[in-house]
């Protein structure tokens, strides 16, 4: 972010913790050890779709419509145009913005929804999540997805730089390699440029289908897995390596998270909650909690933080720090640079847990206050299956009363603590606390909801209408990045 | 550790994991930061006495007859003083060795088996666990401890200066506070007179009834558990600045590990296990498996090592190390001096699981060799008592088949693998571990079943022979350490 003459921000996305045993991660490891970990931070939604937008926006999906679940290749819908996303707010105060990776909030009718029309400059990624894709391999050199991870009633994946298809179908095991040199690349024509940046970089993994290219394929001891999470960090480290030789790295905020908790469903491919309960799409600890780390050497001091935060303050921080206006729109973040830059408490002492799959009826199923969080709805989920019964799907249950749990001293939501006399106050406010947000939240409608049509997909050839799998793919392709230097140079300033 | 002139050794006993978010242990987090963090790390036994027998001796407690459970403070056996403990092992080499804290290997007759019986030339501390002894207060300035542990048919504390009670009952507010300056005080002491040193530092936290001094009394977001380990932490950090004072750290070695897996049914009070499955007194990885740091700035290469290690192996390192001769004694352990000096492979390819109650008829519980683990039987615990089933007490299980995992993708121990048919020859392998080593252990007789006589707990007052509870109190006693210096002057030398 701008202070100084440019900067960045990362948000690596997708499933991860720190807390496993035999991860290689060294990149990942240096960013902890001379950045600001959060160990409390949330993301706004437990699934991908709104996660996203939720970041992007510093708003609640349910805001912007981009509910319930996620969206599918051939959705009609996306993250409504007007919406403000950071590279938006950004662009006024002459900040050139990129993304690279999964997008995920929306591809419409000709690509309407794309980054490209969301603020982003250069973007260089496929639109969606590559679990939903005609099959390819995974493994370097040809092996499959494990449990034949893919969708054969979608197109190929394609890779887009901006609004142009430059494969299809994508490959997976040199994607990465690709991502990050096009990171790189970014980084070093806007430091010569004296441009300052802002790129969101959101990485596939660690997703199903899990994959990983040559130099990553059984370079590890944890399996598949690890070996996807060591190509993740590689990138980590080609993007802090290249700050560090342009010496630009103490002008650049580095904001690492991700989307949601793991599929624990997926067993040895959905990785661990550590110590927190059930994973992805549930409201337990283990579904929107995640990794939170900012770095910042010379200004981030390293160490930890047990203060709350979300990526919803990501938003707010952000255009505090670039000195950008912020969005004309209700936003449900703050602006945590006291947090960062000052060791101070954070603003955030409320944090509403919405399911996946929101409904206006029920609204928020849990609110954490300070370091309390009542549960007022539970349900497990099918990406949640594991040992632990309250993990399981089928379970939605209304808690009469609400479990109250401290979660200082209890981060693993496992002794309520409702019943005690002298909470009986603090619950009587989380109620009210609850009855409030759910009562002022201007729910917009589902843009999930609008439908899908199969003609929709991205698609490289034009004139594809029918058995669009087989009809989209093709052989020569223009290469990346020469399209993103002609269109782009003269960036939009005030 | 002797490579140079003077070094030491400690070991931090009790439950503790890294990785929960609200825990404040900022010298803790240093010694990680820059030491060489196990994430394989196991001790010998899954609870108190038989661990610190293996830790101490190199060998499994089943050959030096610690076992079953632990040892109570009217127990007529102890450690047999035939065993070689580390300390005796560093003596012929011109150490001078103390101990510090929670001995529990045994008192017995006239304290027959105290530390300084066992090779220690100071010792400053209780002999047993403090969960048994008559009542105190455990929170500043006078609270009593939670849920009201304390067991009224025992003695109150003794706090031995050597073989001399100096406290009776031990104040449990000061008594970090005491043993850090003694520590402080053993390391200034042989740094001026140039001995080498061998420090055992074995801390009463976080074990039950969770206590804390003035200045860590409400000091932690954490809570009462939060508050003993900050103790614990302030500790460790007395210890390495007095070392970085000294401009010895250098030269010294520091170990820090704990005894067992947290005890779950305590609750808040019991700590977490992390991703690992179950607790304290299983045999799952949540029972054994615990934080094993080695520290030695310069010497050792600071990162993370995913291999293999245990307590066992420190007694063979450090003769390594100071060019001690072994004991004669059939070990356990083996010499991980590779791993910590050069970063190479662990010489210890296989982990042996007992139980904290052993029989030789049923013999270890479960075999590791390199990532796979074969249960062959499994047993919850009242200790591990939590969600997940497996831990419950009442449920020993014969696993027939075994169970096996892989602990490098699956360190949870949730996906059994034994059915696949690439594991078969595996297995067989791992059966043939297990008999090979239930064949050629020798069980010692059990010190434990001994029995126990009232008369034999320690007692300030000579002639107290009823009533020890009442009668074991004294007024004025003889402070420390002077008792420290009069007796140990002369360091014996081979």
């Amino acid at each position: 972010m701008r202070h100084g003459e440019r900067d960045m921000t990362i948000w690596g996305l997708e499933t991860f913790l720190f807390t496993t045993p035999t991860s290689y991660s060294p990149s990942l490891n240096k960013l902890a050890n001379n950045g600001l970990v959060f160990t409390q931070f949330y993301v706004s939604s437990p699934i991908c779709t709104p996660s996203r937008a939720g970041l992007l926006t510093g708003r609640y999906a349910t805001r912007s419509g981009t509910y319930p679940d996620t969206f599918k290749p051939d959705d009609i819908g996306g993250l409504p145009l007007n919406e403000t996303t950071i590279a938006e707010a950004l662009k006024p105060v002459g900040y050139r913005t990129g993304m690279i990776g999964k997008w995920h909030l929306g591809y419409g009718k000709d690509g309407q929804y794309q980054p490209s029309h969301q603020g982003f400059d250069w973007y260089y990624g496929i639109p969606y999540t590559h679990a939903e894709c005609s099959c390819g391999p995974c493994y370097y050199p040809d092996a499959p997805c494990d449990q034949g991870n893919c969708q054969p009633q979608y197109v190929h994946c394609p890779l887009f730089a901006n609004t142009t298809i430059v494969e299809q179908p994508v490959d997976l095991l040199t994607l990465d390699a690709k991502y990050a040199a096009l990171a790189t690349d970014f980084i070093r024509f806007n430091a010569q440029e004296q441009t300052p940046f802002f790129l969101y970089y959101a990485f596939h993994h660690l997703h199903i289908p899990i994959y990983s290219g040559k130099n990553f394929t059984k370079s590890t001891i944890r399996g598949h897995y690890g070996d996807a999470l060591a190509e993740l960090d590689w990138a980590v480290g080609e993007v802090m390596d290249t700050l560090e030789a342009l010496n630009i790295d103490n002008n650049t905020l580095i904001f690492f998270s991700s989307d949601n908790g793991p599929a624990l469903a997926l067993k040895q491919l959905g990785g661990s909650a550590g110590l927190l309960k059930c994973g992805k799409s549930t409201t337990y600890e283990g579904g929107p909690r995640v990794p939170g780390i900012a770095y910042w050497p010379g200004r981030i001091t390293p160490g930890y933080t047990t203060e709350l935060a979300s990526t919803l303050d990501l938003l707010p921080t952000i255009c505090s720090i670039a000195e950008a206006p912020l969005p004309l729109a209700t936003l449900d973040g703050v602006d945590i640079s006291r947090v960062l830059f000052h060791g101070q408490t954070s603003p955030r002492e409320t944090f509403y847990y919405y399911p996946g799959e929101p409904e206006p009826y029920v609204g928020v199923y849990a609110v954490r206050f300070k370091q309390f969080k009542a549960h007022f709805f539970t349900s497990g989920a099918g990406n949640s299956v594991s040992n632990d019964p309250d993990c399981k799907p089928g379970n939605f249950r209304l808690r009469k009363p609400p479990l109250l749990f401290d979660l200082h001293e209890d981060p693993s939501e496992q002794f309520d603590i409702a019943g005690r006399p002298e909470y009986e106050g603090l619950l009587q406010k989380m109620i009210q606390l609850k009855r409030d947000f759910d009562y002022n939240m201007v729910w917009a409608p589902s843009q999930i909801n609008r439908g899908q049509n199969e003609e929709y997909q991205p698609c490289c050839k034009a004139g594809c209408t029918e058995q669009l799998v087989k009809c989209c793919q093709c052989d020569a392709l223009d290469g990346m990045p020469q399209v993103f230097r002609s269109t782009c140079i003269a960036v939009p300033r005030t």
